[in-house]
């Protein structure tokens, strides 16, 4: 039985930065990760050359204050991500190559809808209150909308609608039939617009840390030192009147209280005791992850920047939907990421290995010519087969949940405490959000004792 | 570790049964049951005068006709709900009392309303092919509506909206902005239409077994003797090349395959090894239950009935949304039902039950008059509250779910099948239809053998 102050349920972003807040407070804090390995959502590997890769979560953008927070701290550089020379679109078979967001150069009528849509939206989102967006005027009606609906109903161009099904709907690693209009909106409102989900200069892909995002998650555990547990599924967490007891498979913690930061669909297989409040353990029922999987391609250089071209592609249906150049910042090796969402990563998961990569291989030759087919590395990240993700990359709110359960995203219940980055009112699915939300339970849990001690007319002896 | 022909994982009308035909088969089984009775989704209590209580599941109507023959089997009789006399709808603080289906003494508007929404409703239905409603012609379209919007967009009649949300989105337990539109059509047309959900004669509420459902799950246990565990919530499930090691807190079974018969959330809590395929473990994150309280007020008799009432009534708003008549055959003692749904359910789940108790009270008082105040006994059941049910009273799908993941609600993994109501092409969502997915599993697993033997080219030995 380890005896600390405060048990943190899983070593992501979103864990790491309650625990080390609680530390830095001068509380004892254990830390229980399921897997093997810390970062949750993220997960850098260094390769042998002392390259990386991450295989998860990866990029940066303005307005992500806490997480460039962080980096200061461990003194961790970022870099811009590489958007010289032409991007591509490929629809309805044709390939077509265009600086900036809005590919001009494809038709003006698709350009017009896609320019009208993304003002529409943006629109739209700036009547969504970030810390309830289930109280916006319009909250009722946009919660029993999908997102297909709005897209089917506003964007009459086939091939502006395929584009932005792809890119909007692919955020939430799901179909558009599934995400509530509500919740979409809430979600890039909370990143200050659609421009700033899709767009890549000044938008959420924007940067990258010098070193991927475990250049900032491996110090952290380091000054966590020992507090830190790998590979303790947390199975069961009981509340009495004095604290909490957590036990993983071989691990039972006994704390104060306990912060819970893994994903809603992974935190309903925990076994509560006594059972949570209806609102909370429906909520958990109602947020799935999507389907992701992300391939990076390690070539010896990056062919395609002396090509003229960025890396950067969108191919609506192709299996190989999305790429970018995901180089480090010194530009070698050459390192081309392949993102695969929703319904397309589950029919390319179902293939084998063998026929996958030869499937995206002939995808990226078609786009990048012959050197794209022999990656000196190849590099799979299936999220949704991963056991304690349960997908990827953050869970969507399917319709009438905002608007039936918002408020249980973050209520605590007992002295259960909800952090991951789903719970965090701004910069709602990225790494930064997960920082925010762990820096907000913290801050939750030593209100707690402030109340507490007042409560008992006595302060708490330090 | 028990040996077995087969295992099956929750003791309700789908695991027993299923369990039951391969015992007929002349197979060995172990039935593993999380609680300390069986039932599952439906509980009956038998009170200490003789008379009985359904707290959960407790109707059968006409095609439900695999429960009629298990009734039949174990020569329990039906009794026909009471609908003698006048029923209720209150509706903008009005009451109104009526016979027949339809409210016509209401208003011929709102009747209209209601009767043009049930006919369309029935011609959408028309169209479902059961066995997959996602290969529906119009299945993409209302795959990415909600329940919610259909109704907002084709009944003007606030009144009939009301009553029909409350009718229809309270079969799902949920708000109707939850519910996808395909989903809705799916489970209304596996009963025969929209007429057999809402309607009591010749409807879903048509009759009842004499003794209550346990008069039925009770022989079934029985006949399987100790084949039945209690109290053995099965954690883990491990698959490899000759059977499966099913894991609960005490037990371990050891089978050549196992059928899971839990509803979808709580199937998504059991650890599987290897892990599932992606389209099964992201549907069980997407089929969520809902929130619902029973409640059974027992008076020395039914009074209402010399009143002239048949005790039916519906009051949208009302945290005593639905009561009906639920006395046994004989008529005595006076059993008075209330049913809450969805976001009610919840709501008045958080007050303490003295003030829950009260509230109902009035509400019957202002229905019944003022001896519904002073019931001999008074019993609740609240399912959301359940840990090993999630909620009630099914598992919905939310829009995109069907048409996304619908196969993977049967297609067996590995050694690993699945049953439960929700599994169901025909029922699902009642007792009948979690009779015939056990019945289908249990042939599922029987014919693997055959396909074994024949593969091994030697017949299996008896």
């Amino acid at each position: 039985m380890t005896d600390v102050d405060y048990c943190v349920v899983g070593g992501g972003f979103a864990g790491l930065t309650a625990a080390r807040r609680l530390k830095q407070a001068g509380r004892t804090v254990t830390v229980l990760e399921a897997r093997d390995r810390l970062g949750g959502r993220t997960f850098t590997e260094t390769r042998p050359d002392g390259s990386w890769i991450d295989r998860g979560g990866a990029w940066i953008g303005p307005g992500q204050d806490r997480i460039r927070a962080l980096m200061q701290d461990y003194g961790v550089a970022s870099y811009k991500q590489y958007t010289d020379g032409e991007a591509m679109m490929l629809v309805d078979g044709k390939q077509y190559r265009y600086t900036g967001t809005i590919p001009w150069s494809m038709s003006p009528w698709v350009a017009m809808n896609l320019g009208a849509a993304l003002l529409d939206l943006g629109h739209l989102c700036k009547s969504i209150p970030l810390d309830a967006p289930w109280t916006a005027e319009q909250a009722d009606r946009w919660d029993r909308l999908t997102l297909a609906h709005w897209l089917n109903t506003h964007v009459v161009s086939k091939a502006a609608h395929e584009l932005l099904e792809t890119a909007i709907a692919g955020a939430y690693t799901s179909a558009a039939s599934e995400v509530s209009l509500l919740f979409a909106l809430y979600q890039m409102a909370s990143g200050g617009g659609p421009g700033f989900v899709l767009g890549i200069e000044d938008g959420a892909q924007d940067s990258r840390p010098v070193g991927g995002m475990g250049a900032v998650y491996c110090p952290m555990a380091a000054e966590l030192g020992d507090a830190v547990m790998l590979a303790q599924p947390v199975r069961r967490i009981r509340q009495d009147a004095d604290g909490v007891t957590v036990f993983s498979g071989k691990m039972t913690v006994r704390a104060r209280r306990v912060i819970v930061t893994v994903p809603l669909a992974i935190a309903s297989q925990i076994r509560y005791e006594p059972i949570l409040p209806v609102d909370r353990s429906l909520l958990q029922q109602r947020m799935p992850s999507g389907a992701i999987i992300k391939i990076s391609l390690v070539y010896d250089e990056p062919f395609w920047r002396a090509d003229g071209l960025s890396g950067q592609s969108a191919a609506p249906g192709s299996p190989a939907t999305i790429t970018i150049d995901a180089c480090t910042d010194t530009g070698r090796p050459g390192v081309l990421c392949v993102i695969v969402e929703g319904p397309i990563a589950r029919q390319i998961g179902r293939l084998d290995p063998a026929e996958r990569r030869h499937t995206i291989l002939d995808a990226l030759a078609e786009r990048f010519g012959d050197k794209a087919r022999t990656p000196a590395d190849y590099i799979e990240q299936n999220w949704s087969a991963e056991r304690y993700s349960g997908g990827g990359m953050l869970s969507h709110a399917p319709t009438g949940v905002l608007t039936q359960f918002g408020p249980a995203l973050r209520a605590p219940c007992g002295r259960i405490h909800w952090a991951g980055t789903e719970s965090s009112a701004v910069m709602c699915g990225w790494v930064d959000g997960a920082v925010r939300s762990g820096e907000r339970a913290a801050e939750e849990v030593l209100e707690h004792e402030i109340v507490t001690a007042s409560a008992a007319r006595a302060p708490r002896p330090e």
